[in-house]
């Protein structure tokens, strides 16, 4: 195989995003320090080269800075612990839905997750850190934002540089969680 | 801040991972080349380090590379195009769930997409392509598997060695997806 792999996998092979990836871990507290426009856009635009089920794009994204704004959202959220400077809404599209009636949930929903863990990706590249929120009132954010009724928000990802040293991740078992070729 | 980033933004700053995002893309043909055993847990254990809501790692996942079940979990799978040497087959755990009850889904399940989309990127850093398979027939998946009726299958990632050169992403235009401050 001989197709383009671009400048990562050419210099470094796969460790460097290996690392990045074991070295990500969840950022609750922020400095003030605001997120610039161009280090933003960067952020989302990575962000929607997420897988998409059916190419369907069911997704809508909201990048909020106002502090007013923000503190409005956090005061709506009770998972958001710090202040960040950013909050990024992160919308499922009901009216691009993939209406597979057998589940009551969409394949796109986890598009929308995907598409968020290539932002906390990108954003730990760039020395920020986040935290997905999914517990918050969604009618509330809805009104907030001027959301319309087929925008449903999954979750707000709150982004900003991290004002503590990052803890590792903890996680259960390898044998608990993987196994190889049938469960038991 | 002094936080350790690690060596792929110590070597080049956040471009490699950047470019990485951008250039994957979904891979459903694959050659017939074998995933080896290292190269497998190493994409195994950077997806574990996804986000966790309320740190429940709601999530199983089972590797199936031997080619009577592959065959059999595509037969199960008609999103599955080509036949990959292997498939990933990733649970939301329910016995783990947050049940917040506003919602009909659980913030885990977006925790699990979140450690796919982790895998798919690993895999793309080490030269595999993959893509993940939202419909298919759960109960024949979960009686194939042996899996217990708490681990519910969301999405089935065949990965394998790209048989063809990548295509690249298309996407909506971003003034439809993406807005700042409030939607309208």
């Amino acid at each position: 195989m001989d197709h383009a792999q671009g400048g990562l996998v050419e210099s470094t092979g796969s460790e460097g995003l290996l690392r990045l990836l074991r070295e990500r871990s969840v950022v609750r507290r922020y400095t003030m320090e605001p997120v610039d426009d161009a280090l933003l856009d960067r952020l989302l635009d990575v962000m929607v080269t997420a897988p998409t089920a059916a190419n369907k794009q069911a997704w809508g994204f909201m990048a909020v800075r106002d502090p007013r704004s923000v503190r409005r959202l956090r005061a709506f959220a009770p998972g958001m612990i710090g202040l960040p400077p950013l909050v990024v809404v992160a919308c499922f599209d009901r009216a691009r839905a993939t209406r597979d009636d057998s589940v009551p949930w969409d394949a796109g929903m986890l598009c929308v997750a995907m598409a968020v863990e290539n932002l906390l990706l990108a954003a730990h590249a760039e020395g920020l850190g986040g935290c997905p929120v999914g517990s918050f009132r969604r009618v509330a954010v809805q009104q907030l934002l001027g959301l319309p009724p087929h925008l449903e928000p999954l979750l707000l990802v709150a982004l900003g540089r991290p004002a503590r040293a990052l803890e590792p991740t903890r996680r259960r078992p390898r044998e608990e969680v993987i196994r190889y070729e049938t469960w038991s």
